[in-house]
């Protein structure tokens, strides 16, 4: 059994704070500050360009990859760690589509995540081969699924609902249909229990700065299936993903499997803090933080709907079909999303009503989603939003 | 007069070392630390996910581009940071030849950095309309420019020797013959006086982990004169380079000038430390950097010359047509850069034979550069080196 008493002692937590956007931005790792302090110390400042080997930084990225890819099920040396998630995208689209080349039609859905949309369009602009971006519903992506497919690509947790693809059943009917798989996992990876390899996902990638608490603009990961690992095409092709980076040869070699999905240096600095962030992890079992979580969501949506009758769920009710977070809908959700952030409750808005919550139990327990449900239904029932006080906020999924 | 003194008090130097490595990665910036200490703890800590607004964070790669912007002759509001160098490559070319989209030869020399060239081909694949990445030595691109050229893509100090290509009457050349350029400043920012507008450069990009001392890994910057910035197609077309990042439609529409060049979530830790370490530039005259980093070089080579026979010049001799470092070449290079390195004198090794030195007047001096040849004087005159024992090693360029 988890001790979550332990795990929430490894973050910092600012006093009045309730804080349900781990889903967005996760909290401050107690043990990052110093662990970033002394790799800048110690081996930045000491090592200076020794660090690249004698510090392990060049090394970095395959060695916190595979760390991330004990949380999704990805076996040793399939995820590498760099850029940020667009890229990442981009990478694996490109690469799935160069595998499956005898098709022309993206299938995604409308709540896939903007981002993984817009890196689409580009690619597919620059390839310039009557490529097209099939977007449905959510509860179309099953049956649109077909033999004119050559990738499918979704995000597993709706950012916006929280609500949940089946990555297993849709990758096994995306192969029967002969298309390959693109799953974005950045809802997903720390919040839920992942398994790349028994869903046989083609490609996945994900950002370490929600869930996985990597801090703000923290570095992304890319899994590719072992068995496309050394025929995947790298678009990006950049020297750090070369098969012998410091020949400097002028011509382009594909390095060894994952490898290959590196481009450019590493960003060594974030990802120390990325590193003491998965500190946190050791130990835990994520079967214990899905139950706890789906335990604390529903605590939340029965309480927000005995209490606040304004309130419109947008989430499943039934939490295995929910990631870990949870919306409401109200017509004045960006005001009442301020006003409660106002009084230390945090979670975010969506465009064009949504207030959205995640629960996260590494650092929140049931004390903190009752006294939120208080905050909100004084905030909704009695009024204490006037949208014109509160000034237009933009807040990072 | 810029006064250096003052300027080597502002970065951390380990007791025993000489570094002229600082053109590979630039040191520790005393204040570099407590600045990305305080981000995390005051910032990431307690502002959580508000920090994207009442933190700045969102608009730090503007702010911090503008600063690297004053230090290459750009205008306010041209330069973004973000991303790597590889991938500001890819933004800058891509936009460079779907302006120029009638011609189909980009033109490039050896002497570029190999990811340049590794990003090229990558994109060139993707497109797949005939593009010819045609690769000359330097001395040969000012006649290589004829109407055939798309893009003129080069690096314009040579990471092997220091070779300064003339940006602006390449530049010149290549507009005359209808042609558009991308410069990459990875070995000229915070080099060497750079004036993109002067020169008229279409694009420009670069690195800030080397002379601009941002970290290992720190994030790279791209330029797009003001005349090309709302023509220019965003390639790698992610959220934050969308007009409107929260309003999360589906379509990608490229915001308003180099906003467009963003892509992913910006690296906000890493931005810190750069942040920090560009104050150091504050009241320091680049003209003066230049001067003073001739005459180290200068000294450099006519001592090593002196006193090491066996050592041939690899870099140009005059110190106008040369960037901040110098090489010079031997058959037992490696060897003898290990033994360098083993007793304190940093600096670095090139395959095949080129042993690298980059003078960095911030926080080198003279004396430095004396003792530094007294070191290579007896290492290579007294064959204080053996191969066999010295592993090899890895370091980034």
């Amino acid at each position: 059994m988890t001790d979550f008493t332990r795990t929430r002692s490894l973050f910092h937590m600012p006093d009045g704070v309730i804080y349900l956007d781990g889903n967005s931005l996760g909290p401050l790792p107690v043990a990052a500050t110093d662990r970033v302090r002394s790799m800048m110390s110690e081996q930045w400042g000491k090592q200076l360009i020794r660090g690249w080997n004698s510090a392990g930084w060049m090394a970095q990225p395959r060695r916190i990859g595979d760390r991330v890819g004990r949380l999704i099920g990805a076996p040793e040396g399939t995820v590498v760690i760099g850029d940020t998630l667009s890229i990442k995208v981009y990478q694996a689209l490109a690469a799935a589509l160069e595998l499956n080349s005898s098709r022309r039609v993206i299938l995604s859905d409308n709540g896939n995540f903007p981002t993984d949309l817009y890196m689409a369009e580009g690619l597919l602009r620059s390839l310039d081969r009557g490529y097209q971006l099939k977007i449905v519903a959510p509860e179309e992506v099953e049956d649109a699924i077909d033999a004119t497919i050559a990738v499918l690509m979704l995000t597993e947790v709706d950012y916006r609902t929280g609500r949940l693809h089946d990555m297993k059943a849709l990758t096994q009917k995306a192969h029967a249909a002969g298309a390959l798989t693109v799953w974005d996992l950045a809802h997903s990876a720390g919040a839920i229990p992942v398994d790349v390899s028994g869903a046989k996902a083609d490609f996945a990638v994900g950002c370490t700065y929600k869930y996985l608490n990597g801090g703000p603009g923290a570095p992304a990961f890319i899994y590719v299936a072992p068995r496309h690992a050394d025929a995947a095409r790298p678009a990006l092709s950049g020297w750090l993903g070369h098969q012998a980076p410091f020949a400097f040869d002028l011509d382009y070699r594909a390095g060894a499997g994952i490898e290959r999905m590196r481009v450019g240096t590493p960003p060594v600095i974030a990802m120390a803090a990325l590193d003491a962030a998965l500190d946190v992890w050791e130990g835990v079992s994520m079967n214990e933080v899905r139950k706890a979580s789906i335990a604390l969501a529903d605590l939340f949506i029965r309480e927000v709907e005995a209490r606040c009758p304004e309130l419109t769920l947008a989430s499943p009710r039934d939490g295995d079909k929910r990631g870990s977070q949870v919306s409401f809908r109200h017509a004045n959700g960006y005001a009442i999303m301020q006003a409660l952030i106002a009084r230390g409750v945090i979670g975010d808005f969506r465009a064009p009503d949504a207030i959205r919550f995640g629960f996260t139990p590494l650092y929140i327990g049931e004390a903190e989603v009752r006294a939120a449900v208080d905050a909100i239904e004084d905030v909704v029932n009695n009024r204490r939003w006037d949208a014109a006080e509160y000034r237009k906020m933009a807040v990072v999924t």
